[in-house]
C-alpha cells in the first residue's frame, strides 16, 4: 500500500495484555504538574529492565480535574498486577507526594478492580492524616512541609494493551527521526495511549534472546540494523539508512490501533521517509495481531 | 544571621557518604540529549523507595564532549556501590541506548575505581558490536535500528556526598515555592551538584521512622508541617505557612556547601520569605555537619 | 461576592472593538510550529507602543490542519484594519516564511471580509511561485532554500473584542504571580482567546495620560500600585502587596467573558490571593462593560 | 576542504556594520526572565521588514547579574543608531516593564556611547519614580502594580557586525534541518552573538531586488532553491534537496567568525549533510568578507 507516496508494508505488529493504571496529577500550573509527571514516568521505557512502562498521556483542562487545577495524566503498564500496584505506591510516594503543590487522583474511576493506593500512602502522615473528600471522591490529606498532600483512597486497575508499534524507515537518520517525532507529536494529547520510550521513540529495537550471547533476554534486532545490511540477512531496504520504532501502550486495542494510524499518517508527511513497517515475532508471542492495512480500511 | 533581610537560623544540615557516577549523554542537539537525560534520571528522588538518586548536572558545550555534539551530564548517587553499578547498567541500557541519536560517555575519567558499563552493555550487540575509540576513550559501537549506539567501556565511581539541604520558609506557599525555584535555578548549570527531587524541590520532608506507625522507615516531619503548628510541638514560626526543602548531592563536601550558599542567597531575594533553616537528625546520623553560618564566613 | 474564599469585587472591565486575524502555522512538529508562532507574536503586547497585539491561541491536532501536520494558531488584533493587514504581511513574511518547515493558512475561513495575504507575499517568489491547492484552499507555493513555502491566498478579517481583563491581588508578589500563572494556564488552549502580554501577564497596569507628565499617552496606575498605597489615594487593600492583570482579547464578547470566568476561578485556588477586581476607565472609554458578577450568574 | 567528510566550499560570506545594544533582563527565575526576553526579541528576524534584529544571547548565572537574580541577555542590532534607540525604548517599555518580576540592566557598560533608556522610560512613573542604585549602577525604580520596575538609566551602544552566515546543504530536508539545529545549539549560550531568525534558522534565503518583480527590495534566491535546480542556473548540487542558512550577528568580527566556525563543525556531524557554503553578493555589498577556509586555519 502507498500512503502519501510512502510504501506501507503488508505486515502486522504483535501486542500483549498488560494491566494499566492512570494517575491524574494536579498542581498550581501545568509546569509544576508536568515536573511531577515526568519524574513519575522516568526510568519506565520497557519492562525488560525497567520496573514499569509509563508515560504522560495528556494535559487536562482545569475543568476536567477533581480539584479544578492544572492536570497531567500518567499511565503505567505492567503484565503483573502486583508489580503495577507496587510501582503505583512507590512512584506516587516518591515522585508526586514530594513534588511542589501536587495532588494525585485516580483516572480510571469506573474500574471495579481497585487498589488502595492512598489508603497505603496515608501512613506517611503518621497519624496526622485525615480523610477528606474532593469532588465526591474519598481522599486522604497528609500534612507535609508545604501544607497538605491530597491523594485518592483507591485507584482503578484496568486491562490494557502494550507493545503496539510502528517502524519508520528513512533515507537518512534525520529523516527517519523527524518522521518519528512527527508521529509522536500527532498523538501527543490523545486520550488513552502513551509512548513509553524516550521522547516516545525507540532507537534500538530488540529481538528475543540472543544468537551468540544466548544468556540474554533480548539483543539487538540485527535484521533491522542498517549498518549490518550487507553483513546479515537483512530486512533493511537499499535506500534506508535509519529505522525508528514507536511503541504504543493503550487502554484498549482500539486505542492502540487509532494511535498507530495517526502515527503512520504523520510519518509519511516527512520527506526522506521511504517505508513503514511494524515489529512482530512471527505471530508466536503476542495475543493480538494488528495488521497495518486494516488501519486504513 | 540576617541575609537580605531574611533570618538564617544558626543550625546545620547532616550529609552522608554516597558513591557517585557521572554519565555524559550526547546527541544531535540539546533537546534530544535532555530527553534521554530526563528519562534516565526519573524515578530517582530518594533511595527511601527509589533505586537510585539522580539528576541532570548541567548542559555541556559541543567542545566539551568526547564526540563534539550537544551534551547533558547526569549524576547518580547511592550509598551501595553494587546498587549504583546495577543502576548504571539498567538506566543507560533502558534510557540512553534506546534514545534517538544518544551516546553515553564517562564523566569521571580520573577516578581509578572503574566499572565496566559499556563492556557489559555491549552484549546487547549479540556479537555484532565492535570496539572503537572516541577522543582516545575505549568505547563500544553497538549496531541498532537507527545506526550505532556508542558507549564508553568503563565509568569512574567516586565517593560523593548526599543529603545536603536547605529549608526555605515563606509567609505563603507561593512565596516559599518561588524562592525554592529561584534557589534551584541559581545552581542549574553548576558543576558537581544535582538536586534529585522533582524540579529540584522537596514538598514533603520526612523524619526517620514513625511515631504512631512504627513499622515505617520514614514518615512526615510533623514538627515542620505548617498545618500542624498549633497541634504538635512545632518548629514552624507564626508567620510561616509553607516550607520547601532543597536536597543537594555533590561530588564533594565543597561542592555541596557552595551550592547551599548559592541557594540561600537566591531564596532570600524573593519577597515573602521569612526564614532559612536546614534539616538534621540531631547530629546522630550524618557523617558531615554543614553549618549555615559557615557558608557565609 | 466570595469565590473559593476570595473576595471578588463588584466592578467591571471595559473592552473595545478590534479587528482580528487568525493564522494557522503548520510545521513538521509542534516545536517548530511554536518557534514560528512565538517569533510572529513577539513585540506585540499592547498597541500603546507595539505595532499589533498578538499571541498563541492554541495547539491544533494534526487532523485539524489543512496539510495534516502539527499546527499552532496565532491571533492578531488591531483597532485599525489597515494596521492589522500590514502586520499580517510583515509578520507572516518575516517570521513564518523564514521559519523551518512552516506553512501559513487562514483560521477564519468563514469571514466574508478577506485580505489577500498570500497573494501579496507570493511576489517574493519572483515569478517562480505557483498557485496550488491545499484541502480545497487556494494557496501559493513559493520556492525557498528549504523547498517551498505554502501560504493561503487570502485571510479572513473579523471584528473581535480587545482589552478584557482581570486584576489579581495577593498578600505577596509570589502569591499574586502564582495565581496569575494559574489563570493564564487555565485558558492556555482555549479556542477564541489570547493573552498578549509576556507569559499572558501584565505587571504594570497603566492609566490614560499622565498626572504630572501630561505629554504621555499612558502612565503608571498609581492607585493600584502597592508601594504607593500610603502615598496616594489608593485602591490597594492593606493586606495586598502585589497586583497582576490578565488582559484577554477574543473573537467575541462571549469568548472574552468565558475566559475571564476561567481565569478568576483558577486564580482563587492559589493561597495568598485575597481579592479579584478588574480595570476600567469609569466606563467612559470602552464600548463594552463586563461585570464580574455576571460571569458567575 | 573536507571537514568530517563534508565538503566546505571555498567561498565567503559578506557581513555589515550595525549598531548593537545588549539588555540584561533579570527575574525571579530563568523561566520568567526568558518569557520577557522572548517577547522582547520577537518580530525581529531581519530589518528587511522588521523594526530591528534581535535574539537571546545567553543565560547569565545569578552571580553575573547586577541584582543577583536569574538573567537572560538580549542583543539588538540595527544599522541606524536612531532606529536602535527607538526600539530599545519601545521593546523594554512594552515587553520588559510589563513582564512579571523583570528588571532591565545594560550589558555594555564599558561603551562610551550611551543612550538614556531608563531616563526616558522613567516618565511612565508619572512623578512617583525614584532614582536608585543597583550594584553601583544608576537606575530608576518605577512603581507598578506588581511592585517596582527597575531599569538602568543609560545603555551602551556599540558597533557590531551583522549578517555573518553559513549555508547548510543536505540530502533531505530533515538532514539539513537537523544540522541547522545542531549548528544553532552549538552557539546557544555563546558570549557575543545572536541568531535572529526563528529558532536561529533561515528557511528562505533572499537575493537583493527582483528579477521579474523589480519593485521589491528582496526576493527568493532562486539559484539556491532545490525545487528550481533543473529550471534555473542553479548552485544546488544534484544530491542536495534542502538548504538552511544560519545568520549570525555579533559584537565583533571575531565573535561572528568564532560562531561560524562552531556552526560548521556542528553541522558536519549530522548524517546526510553534503556541503557547507555561505551567502554573498559577489563582494559588492558587505564591508566584511569572511572566508570559510580562514575559519579553520
Amino acid at each position: 500500500m502507498l500512503l502519501n507516496g510512502v510504501y506501507v508494508e503488508d505486515t502486522f505488529c504483535e501486542a500483549f495484555d498488560a494491566y494499566v493504571a492512570r494517575v491524574i496529577i494536579t498542581a498550581y500550573n501545568y509546569c509544576l504538574a508536568e515536573v511531577a509527571a515526568k519524574e513519575m514516568s522516568g526510568f519506565a521505557t520497557s519492562i525488560i529492565m525497567c520496573p514499569v512502562e509509563a508515560g504522560i498521556e495528556r494535559f487536562l483542562d482545569y475543568g476536567e480535574t477533581p480539584d479544578g487545577r492544572a492536570g497531567v495524566s500518567v499511565m503505567l503498564f505492567h503484565p503483573s498486577k502486583k508489580s503495577l500496584q507496587r510501582q503505583l505506591i512507590e512512584r506516587i510516594g516518591q515522585c508526586v507526594l514530594t513534588a511542589p503543590t501536587a495532588n494525585a487522583f485516580d483516572g480510571l474511576e469506573k474500574e471495579e478492580d481497585r487498589f488502595d493506593v492512598g489508603n497505603k500512602l496515608r501512613y506517611f502522615g503518621d497519624g496526622y492524616e485525615k480523610e477528606t473528600s474532593v469532588a465526591g471522591r474519598k481522599c486522604w490529606a497528609i500534612p507535609t512541609m508545604e501544607g497538605e498532600f491530597v491523594v485518592e483512597n483507591d485507584f482503578g486497575i484496568a486491562k490494557g494493551v502494550a507493545g503496539g508499534n510502528v517502524f519508520i524507515m528513512g533515507e537518512t537518520q534525520a529523516s527517519a527521526l523527524s518522521a518519528a517525532i512527527a508521529a509522536v507529536d500527532s498523538i501527543k494529547n490523545m486520550e488513552g495511549v502513551i509512548t513509553p520510550f524516550p521522547g516516545g521513540i525507540v532507537a534500538s529495537g530488540s529481538k528475543i534472546g540472543g544468537r551468540k550471547y544466548t544468556f540474554l533476554k533480548a539483543t539487538t534486532n540485527e535484521r533491522y540494523s542498517p549498518v549490518l545490511k550487507n553483513t546479515v540477512e537483512s530486512e533493511v531496504p537499499d535506500n534506508v539508512n535509519a529505522i525508528y520504532e514507536i511503541v504504543i501502550n493503550g487502554l484498549s486495542l482500539k486505542h492502540v490501533k487509532s494511535a498507530m494510524r495517526k502515527c503512520i499518517l504523520a510519518a509519511t508527511k516527512v520527506d526522506g521517509v521511504v517505508k513503514i513497517s511494524a515489529g512482530n515475532y512471527g505471530g508466536k508471542l503476542g495475543k493480538y495481531k494488528i495488521y497495518l492495512r486494516e488501519l486504513f480500511d
